[in-house]
């Protein structure tokens, strides 16, 4: 039995970047990974850009210690935004212009139109405006071919947007990594079957897909085997196929946990069988050929808080991430834990902000196969072996889910 | 000018609840919002289950002060997962179980297989048990028709998970508010075209776009309107057909800025223009019969930060969920802000966990134009009006982007 940590190490190490690039619309390229540095291509903003509507003018004319305000200044023109002006502002002129415009030549300030009251071919400037007021420089924010967001990065409305700002109709993205799922277990009914004596509907296929789909992979549900090696080795050998492959039960040590000698008996070279964490006890790692294999315990508890604390770090590895974090909070607990200290305890939680303060309780009763207490969590977060107790008002790093 | 909570609290007092609810498969029902509470078909457990391999015995016969250890007992039957054993246990007798076994009549406890050595058709127990141990309880987690999950949440994995647990194939969700998106300006291009002077791409009907998707509603692009009284008015009366209208750009208090002129003429009713909050000060929020409309400053991050802060939770409450927050958290600032009291400000930062503690800097200068401060963002904070410093150290929440 090794430790979390030391899983994660071994996971880690064993997981390669996704071969192949794909190349997206920038618009469908939401929530993929870039595989691509962004830069600019001009400078931003392209041209001194007004910040406000009002009138471009010289800082001069409207110097608080020498101008008499209101101050009177001739209008010599227009100013909107994508219709620029041609023309030059002199002294004790100005031009007329709208959020957005480019600020004329001769002019280094643009005085607010709630400063301002126009009367025909004038305008009266009534206080005091400092060079460089009302307007956004051009380069100001970037230079041209800077770099702005580095691959690796998940693309964000914002980067969607940028994409658009720079004219790049197209973005490369890292494939998905395609995620097979085979459930295990005699016991294991269809959705729509009725339940009989000691059968239950498989909910671990569906879970997993829906997760691996918010970790950004591609599922592919490879249904339930029986707890027979025959149909077994068939199954599994079709998940060779694809980058992961996920097995749900038949990782324990009953005798109908035929994963582990099947997978041997298929040449998979298995990394660790057993970690010291509650729940997910009998998580397996292996490989065959490129695939990673992960073998998930059965509990449907186990399935989904395994697969958050060692599957998806894999599959963003995978795919490209720079990051691996989910979003982590630091909360308050709002409750006293009794733990038994045997191994690390991964516990779900509930989070709440409460005057500024973030707290976080536990979901419901922690029992590993009680999947109420997934379904009322909106966090994990973890204590550490050895710990028999942590008392309310302790803080924890939280880890929300999706 | 009102303020921030004022201006959330009009919002939210007229979004209703959108109308028409969907009968969705529950693994496609993924991300959408239950328009039905969840209720238990079965007891869960649906019968006194094993979570452990190992051998179903009495308690009484392997109590800690009276049986000699390791005790031996006969072994009667196999109770594997998906197919109990009918028979019933007797005092010095055992059957051998399997994880998600049905515990056999007579037997009150469950002795790990690891406690166990085999011979045959006997078992030695090398240790006490206590009753109930390695047994879930029939009804344990929940009884039959128990509120599980209420209407109004996300559907999440768990969620999904449990649906095919329970036997529900379909789910009631609630349908996506349809989003009308149009931007104004004439100084916008479409993303292939090249730059000329004073002209730049239109990007926020993109981000706008993948930020409706990300809120669960149903974005439509209504394209760019030039900034001309009979455009507008083509583009806005198409956007009434929809629950929602957001126009970005023209409505400042330039020449150009037609919108609110062209809502009035259209018989929409405006209930404000202008929030004392920066970015996104020009804001406007009307309706027009039953379509909620929302005019957003032109500048790039204006319009992201109007939508995360007044538009998101208006499309949340109207697709029925519960709970309009981000995920949030309490993060330590890790460098001294100097701000314009003038305003409540909503800065845009990035996150940092350092041992066990989450800090946040902001992600750039974080002037109103500046998208890259949004692009290298993960969070927004606010900082209230007639806050001109807060120095580092200080505690803010922050509320997690995308």
């Amino acid at each position: 039995m090794i430790s979390i940590n030391l899983a994660k190490q071994i996971i880690f190490q064993k997981t390669r970047l996704i071969k192949g690039v794909e190349r997206e619309g920038f618009l469908q390229a939401q929530g993929r990974v870039l595989a691509q540095d962004i830069r600019t291509t001009t400078d931003l903003p392209a041209f001194n850009r007004a910040t406000v509507d009002g009138f471009a003018v010289k800082s001069v004319d409207l110097k608080a210690q020498s101008a008499k305000f209101p101050k009177l200044l001739k209008i010599i023109g227009v100013a909107e935004a994508g219709c620029p002006s041609k023309k030059i502002i002199g002294k004790g002129q100005a031009i007329k212009i709208m959020t957005g415009g480019v600020v004329p030549k001769g002019a280094d300030c643009v005085a607010m139109k709630e400063y301002c009251r126009q009367k025909g071919n004038e305008v009266f400037v009534g206080q005091a405006v400092r060079k460089g007021e009302g307007i956004a420089f051009k380069g100001e924010d970037a230079h041209k071919n800077s770099l702005i967001i580095e691959k690796g990065n998940l693309v964000t409305p914002a980067i969607v947007g940028l994409c658009a700002t720079l004219g790049l109709p197209f973005v490369k993205v890292f494939g998905r990594p395609k995620t097979a799922i085979l459930v295990t277990g005699n016991e294991l009914l269809n959705v729509t079957q009725k339940l009989s004596s000691g059968k239950i509907r498989s909910s671990n296929q569906y879970s997993l897909f829906t997760q691996v789909k918010e970790s950004g992979g591609a599922p592919i549900l490879l249904g339930i085997a029986r707890d027979d090696r025959r149909a077994l080795i068939t199954k599994i050998k079709s998940g060779f196929e694809c980058d992961i492959l996920l097995i749900s039960g038949g990782v324990s040590v009953g005798d109908c946990d035929l994963v582990p000698s099947v997978l041997r008996t298929l040449g998979a070279k298995i990394f660790f069988h057993k970690v010291a964490v509650q729940p997910g006890k009998p998580l397996l790692f292996a490989k065959k050929n490129k695939t990673l294999i992960f073998g998930l315990p059965g509990n449907p508890v186990s399935t989904m808080v395994s697969f958050h604390e060692f599957v998806r770090p894999c599959i963003l590895k995978m795919s490209g991430r720079r990051d691996f974090l989910t979003k982590t909070a630091t909360a308050i607990l709002a409750e006293e834990i009794k733990l038994n200290p045997a191994r690390t305890k991964i516990l779900r939680g509930k989070t709440l902000l409460r005057e500024g303060e973030l707290f976080v309780k536990l979901s419901e009763h922690q029992g590993s196969g009680n999947i109420i207490s997934v379904v009322k969590a909106d966090c994990l977060f973890k204590v550490p072996e050895g710990v028999r107790k942590v008392v309310k008002g302790r803080k924890v790093v939280v880890e929300y889910l999706s």
